[in-house]
């Protein structure tokens, strides 16, 4: 995930999640790694980037907000995102917009 | 730049830039340092969030989408985005999209 995601021309969608992590691994690398694989194979995913340092930014682009929230309840998913709470994250947010405009070499 | 941006609800613009950095400073880090800067004193500025590993992710929050229009103008901005293509970034990617939803703990 150290690309640039390759994305359609727009509108399309993008969640934005920005998090801290706790302290610890407690099973988180390998759940990342499966909501990364899981993700991908959605219908409407579009592409992902994620970095972290101290601060975590994920953004994960889609083609509708159907797509999006057809993943959301996606029942790996909503495991993966109850032990977020419980566990992995000291904060989050997650922003959801529509992307109207994109450019770059 | 390490804590989650505080923004208000719901609807306010995000600016999406993903980048990959070439070799060397050359004087990058002052002047990243600089725009964060100036980017904070900005009319409609709402917050940051970056991030860099060897993909670099900073979303910027905004406004409207006439202070992003206004911030791509500033003049010392301007200079800088130039100095970006030329000798900063051997890629990137902007996306300017409308953030409806906003959760998280």
């Amino acid at each position: 995930m150290s690309e640039i995601a390759k994305t359609p021309e727009p509108p399309y969608y993008a969640v934005i999640f920005s998090s801290h992590r706790t302290e610890g691994d407690n099973g988180y690398g390998a759940m990342a790694d499966r909501m990364v694989e899981l993700a991908a194979s959605q219908p409407g995913f579009l592409g992902m980037e994620s970095v972290r340092e101290d601060l975590g930014i994920t953004v994960s682009y889609w083609e509708s907000l159907e797509s999006i929230t057809n993943w959301k309840e996606n029942a790996e998913h909503r495991d993966a995102q109850r032990l977020g709470h419980q566990k992995w994250y000291s904060s989050f947010r997650v922003r959801i917009g529509k992307v109207e405009r994109e450019y770059g070499i």
